[in-house]
């Protein structure tokens, strides 16, 4: 059974079912992985909005989902979709992951 | 900078850097981080035990970091790594996503 934190939250990983390249991490409650499942397409729960969000709903850049799955623990999950418009990243980028680390804690672009 | 949550955790996604594999999701505090960049090999933080752990510790297992990305909103890591030994997962699969959710909530076999 899935394990959902204190806040009643998984969190979820969400990966280009083509490339392979994960997109973004976010949230899921009980009921965003219900609408998720019930539409096909990926809900988040916002926890600085404390709200449910169908990913896409304002740039049209939707997730339709193609695999979900469930890790040995059953406290996250991993979501293959196929990714609609140019990015995932609010943005404007293909992924949220667009800037590396740097020993001095500074960001450079992702090669 | 980057924004660990109020347990001072940071979520971070664990990628086979060959083949692209999403092989676990784990989280970091500040320290586990700093031990990861320091050594090269990745670290997490368990909140089941409290405790630092280095990833292959017992098995073997270690992870290599090759890249270390951050997303847009500075709250999540995205973390490419050699996976050294056969597995990544402690029940001995390459990946912890070895099942898939049903929709009855029931898991099935990663096909």
């Amino acid at each position: 059974m899935l394990k959902f934190d204190r806040q009643g939250l998984i969190p979820t990983v969400i990966q280009d079912n083509t490339t392979g390249e994960v997109l973004m991490v976010a949230f899921m409650n009980e009921e965003a992985l219900r609408l998720t499942r019930e539409t096909g397409y990926t809900h988040f729960f916002s926890r600085s909005r404390n709200a449910i969000w169908r990913k896409g709903e304002q740039s049209g850049n939707v997730q339709e989902v193609r695999d979900i799955l469930v890790n040995c623990e059953e406290n996250s999950l991993l979501i293959r979709v196929i990714q609609h418009g140019e990015a995932a990243c609010h943005e404007g980028y293909r992924s949220c992951y667009y800037r590396r680390l740097l020993p001095d804690n500074a960001y450079a672009a992702r090669a």
